[in-house]
């Protein structure tokens, strides 16, 4: 019968780490954590850790609410969501709530009834006050709750980095995609980095949000011919996520503007279609696999007393591809 | 207190239409559906086959079963399902197999131990045998299965469709890009219909299949890249899914192939990306909202005694935008 030392000797790292691994407990880089499951299963090792959580689990079902699966964005990360609760023995219940507050109140009467173990929101429309008092493992998603645990990309150095790149090739005359900035998301700071460095530099972007709650591409449309039409003298975009870049590169490409002579632009997110469009979108690269692998192991921390709120803020930077 | 007569004369529908709407059985528009299930919001009627559904309904979840969730045809086809088992009052339990038979036979025992109530598999690896003597509500997509029932577009005539509008416009080298036809998909008719009405014009066309099991992005590149470089002549290409004709747009522009000038690209789904390319993509329309509906209907079946193989093949047909 294996022991947890022949685990650390096998994965070449101390028995600490090993433990570590096992009560997912604190960051440990992807190749340690994959050294030791490796270990693990070689040995065939069962530690009591794991069975305890198995025992402790009731339903091993992980609810995940985002607000459009058809988005790249959410598409991408459910995916890895589910890839990594898998590797925790857990399955995934995802609801694609269009930002719908009974769809979100609705799993949260899940977890209370115990029908899921956890839930982790990328979709937040929920009153804060349905939170209150919950001992749950929730996770949040570019959203602080108070006492929830969440995972969100450095949104402020992202609008930063967009900011000076455009700067810094020349823009001057400049605008900004967002979401509704009504929606009270940590993304707001990309908004709020950007327009901090353009002021700076005596820049005032023009500002176009989408409505709330919309996922609407035709809305996306409707919003960018317009603004490309009554501001021909534009030469700089940053939008807050690469599908609005997308449509933006399109409304371009029919409108004979050309991107990157006439018109800088800049995304958010470097989800894969920004490898795809014409030309390549530069983009801010926030790393979608390593936030969906930290915020399973938030919602699966398998000690009560381990939860507490933490705040995993991922570094971005920016991947320079053709668009600026 | 409301009688389904009531909901019928609200509606502006027969009493027998009511109950098929109420009992989930034969195929019904959108529009009439919607139209019964307003009427019964209306007047608030609680039908005793709903009631019995809900007693009867072990789980009250669905499971979903599909190769990769960031590909967006199943990213779509996830968010009409996901959408339209709210509406039964479902939820989803969702897998990202990425072609892996163990998760799939994991999700299979799922059914089997009534953890969830009826199976969407939209992914297709494991064994037939597998399979044999289930008396579970499994619905399969682009793959029959005996017993089983299936959703799938028209394959066949979407072959034919972009076979014949290639040669229309004067395409004479011609090339076809699938996903790997040892996998025993529906789908694969798409590759059928295309050879066989190419043979009748005397063409006969390159093929290149993608690896089995393989959703890596970077290896569509690694097929299409050598493909345009040693065949300079090509001028029509028909991918069978619109993120592989993405690929194709893509290589064309960085080769300085101009599309629709020097080569011809028709793509397959007519997901929400084919109208973001540039140039938009000309594809097959298959319609992944009205598919995404029957599943859940097939899978939500109330009455047992109703489940029989059913088989239902959609209609496709072609959007002409400017790639062909």
């Amino acid at each position: 019968m294996a022991t947890i030392k022949d685990v650390a000797q096998k994965a070449g790292v101390t028995v600490t780490t090993v433990s570590r691994v096992l009560n997912n407990r604190g960051y440990l880089s992807k190749d340690t954590r994959d050294k030791v499951f490796q270990a693990m299963e070689e040995l065939n090792y069962k530690p009591n850790a794991i069975a305890r959580s198995l025992y402790a689990k009731k339903s091993g079902i992980i609810g995940l609410i985002l607000p459009a699966l058809r988005h790249p964005f959410f598409a991408e990360l459910a995916g890895f969501i589910e890839q990594y609760a898998n590797l925790h023995a857990y399955k995934l219940l995802v609801c694609d709530s269009n930002h719908d507050a009974l769809r979100e109140k609705e799993f949260v009467d899940l977890l209370k009834s115990n029908q899921i173990d956890a839930l982790i929101m990328a979709s937040h429309t929920l009153d804060v006050r349905e939170f209150a008092g919950l001992d749950y493992p929730i996770v949040t998603f570019d959203r602080i709750i108070d006492g929830l645990s969440y995972v969100c990309s450095d949104n402020y150095r992202g609008g930063v980095l967009a900011a000076e790149r455009l700067i810094h090739v020349g823009c001057e005359h400049v605008a900004h995609i967002c979401g509704n900035l009504q929606l009270d998301l940590l993304s707001n700071d990309r908004t709020k980095a950007f327009l901090d460095v353009m002021d700076k530099h005596g820049i005032n972007p023009i500002i176009v949000q989408t409505q709330t709650d919309v996922f609407d591409y035709k809305h996306y449309d409707n919003m960018i011919y317009p603004l490309l039409k009554d501001h021909p003298h534009l030469n700089g975009i940053f939008a807050t996520s690469d599908l609005l870049a997308a449509h933006v590169l399109r409304a371009c490409y029919e409108m004979n503007i050309k991107v990157p002579g006439d018109l800088r632009v800049i995304g958010y997110d470097d989800v894969s279609l920004s490898e795809l469009l014409v030309p390549q979108l530069t983009t801010i690269h926030q790393p979608i696999q390593e936030m969906a692998e930290m915020a399973v192991i938030l919602a699966t921390q398998a000690q009560e007393a381990d939860r507490f709120q933490q705040a995993h803020v991922f570094p971005v930077h920016m991947i320079q591809r053709y668009t600026c």
